[in-house]
């Protein structure tokens, strides 16, 4: 359920609506770099419906400029494991150290998916744990390597499951150091059950009002949360020193007294 | 399983521990407002162990000037139900709209709570449905009400279940409008199965040194972005005003071409 | 996504479909109790959605002689906490230990609830609660109380969460002693976004098919599964007593030789 | 949190605890049959921390007569997708439609898995996905092929995240068909944190009573079950059957009546 519409506003903030500005050209993101992964269980040139979501948000990020990667990762030979390179336990192939050049060149990572049972897939799945293996290498400021990127999450289905596939993803991507901007997922679903899905002729998806205006919202709350951090030179220092803290810097934590 | 230490840096962004900077007391955070609400099952004066963490957390920020507030969510007389004012909707009394301005005055919010059966607690769960109660509101930029505010989540347990909580908790957040940073949750738990809590003597917990470090990292990124945020003056606007979307604008949104 | 029709059948099992047996007659469970606990966040007698689906398993039951008692949690006055009888902890009123007489008596359990940003309710959440708060009791076999019960869930809401939300019910109530059939929850949600609610004129949810052959297979599923257990006296007794692993007993569970 | 005391008894059902019954020789599951499939991320030889528990619940099992296989999944070259067998689907090898046969033959599954960033592995949810491309397809009752077949879940990792990944792997198999018993998963973790794996020397995981009670109840749980349904001929038939619901069959259900 969402959005109700509260009767009264006890805190006063609340506003007119604003008149429509069109124009938000002056707006400058294009030294940004932002990389989508399609986690699709289907390979090219099979249709993707998640890729019809990508497609949106990505045009918009183009038309202001962004340099834009889409990625379907179940087209190449990503190993699995949790170590950065995995020709170096046993696999014979990964191809997953050079896509992590691409996602470390970009400021926005984009992990876009379909559901599977209610969940992500086994290709979502693999990706995260792929970012997760570089999860331990810092950066020059002594933060984490994914710090000062944001992210965010793009889920369809033809049933169910937005919020918990994309609760995972921006969960894990928090978790290593991405930033997270205010509705930072967004995705379609039809009515319960069976159905068509978001390509599919007849299937609403495209023409779905709230899916459009998340795809929007989302979008540009990536483009300026990215925006914010590059011009600060990164997520701020202090206090998120890993290597610093390995050295014995506690940053004013303490121990409360008890007992 | 965490923080694989990774055999290679196949991306050269990764770098010598830094010297310890103990020394962090230049940035000023003293325009800061934090607030914490606990949601432990226990009224006052009971045991909070979840409020150990709590207070590692509020007494980083406050030697660093920011102004915080601990509340004890079960202490007060929040009715249930997803409207601002419940007591408009047949509830004697609900001390939520008050609340509820602290919340709003605040630029930094903890939701903090306890594990049961692995998941949130119906507190947790509570204030989530009330805070979400005034998510249709929107600031004069035309954004949700919450926009230009920053999140994070502290969990405690004896068993299992931090990361289903917090993730729950923060991916709550984003959706109503804050902005999460990295790394913006911290807990303990004890190893598998019933044992005592963070604070009962002999726990382990206060002296976890992954707690201490993810509790302070956590505490860091938060005032950090905080201030990144007031200092921008909010949220960046642009193709996020609520308003101006339902009078037509669209932000260079365009349904991809297909079939 | 949902039910893939699979191209060929590799394992020699499936089977065109059986003619329709409409007369399932035969079958006498009037033995049996059955409890709906109705977790809407709305009081009586306001219309819950949940309700809808609630009555329509209910009538199926009753058809077939099971006795049985819808709960709407929120018009009772259950206390917070995991503690069996919350008055003797310091709370002034608590009806959970009489409706856990109910729940007791009931062969049957089924927690039905809305979702609210894609999570059970703090409604939901207290009855897992107070459920849990009984969970360290045992019968006379020394298994854990709610052995040889049988649970299901309900979930609606307009817009994404059922497996999310039954699957957390599913599980707790599994944890604590019950069994569970197959295809144990049903629900409605609408498409992505804001939209009536299950019984709201036009929303397509009483007519979904896909809702209704849930409703059904789970509500039958839990008759059949319910007599069984009862017939057998239980869930059967052996390697599954409390007491006696406290005394001591391993029942054949050994350490593997490893290292 | 695990498993509260309560101070008191207000059903009469608790007992004191019964003596213990070491000989347990008189149950016959010499019929049964069952299967195992860890779905860890290392490849044989590579030591999995999830077989060890794995093998302790087999090991009760063997010792009942129960015939047992244990199946490494990422040793299989396993195709991505949601077909029953890929090869007709592009795919140039899949070991899946045969591995399958043997998931049939079984009357028992239990999903072992590690946790990765709080959740499941890649290799458990391909497994999922795998098992869930056989779910449209019925027996010879008109129910879904798993019907008469019981689950369980396995789960180990050195931090956090039990419930939350057996909570996906037992909602998903009984989505598709198979029962569940109480308390049908087992798993270790250690304190918050990095540290030791299960089987690491000094880990305390194998010493764990909490772990070895769960294994020994689940296992047990898991052989009652199958037996029970296996005497029974299956999952009881009667409101369950799929083709004659698709050819118009209601077995009861009715809309209730509203508005």
């Amino acid at each position: 359920m969402s959005t109700p519409t509260p009767p009264a506003d006890p805190t006063g903030t609340s506003a007119a609506p604003s008149a429509a500005p069109e124009s938000t050209s002056e707006q400058d993101f294009s030294d940004l770099r932002a990389m989508y992964i399609n986690c699709t269980l289907k390979r090219s040139p099979e249709l993707s419906h998640t890729e019809g979501i990508v497609d949106a948000s990505a045009a918009i990020m183009m038309k202001h400029g962004v340099q834009v990667e889409v990625l379907r990762a179940v087209d190449h030979d990503i190993a699995t494991g949790v170590q950065p390179d995995m020709t170096e336990h046993g696999w014979a192939r990964d191809e997953w150290p050079r896509i992590m050049g691409d996602v470390l060149a970009s400021d926005i990572l984009v992990i876009a998916g379909p559901i599977w049972l209610g969940d992500n897939s086994s290709v979502t799945k693999r990706v995260i744990e792929r970012l997760y293996s570089y999860s331990g290498m810092t950066n020059d400021q002594g933060q984490y390597l994914y710090y000062g990127r944001v992210a965010g999450a793009i889920i369809t289905g033809n049933e169910d499951g937005i919020k918990h596939c994309s609760s995972n993803i921006l969960y894990s991507l928090q978790h290593i150091g991405y930033t997270i901007p205010p509705q930072a997922d967004c995705g379609w679903i039809g009515e319960a059950g069976p159905g068509p899905s978001y390509l599919d002729p007849g299937s609403g998806g495209p023409e779905n009002e709230f899916t459009q205006r998340n795809t929007t919202f989302m979008t540009w709350n990536l483009m300026h949360l990215a925006k914010l951090l590059k011009d600060a030179g990164g997520f701020p220092a202090g206090g998120n020193d890993r290597g610093a803290w390995d050295a014995g810097a506690r940053f004013d934590y303490e121990n409360p007294e008890y007992r």
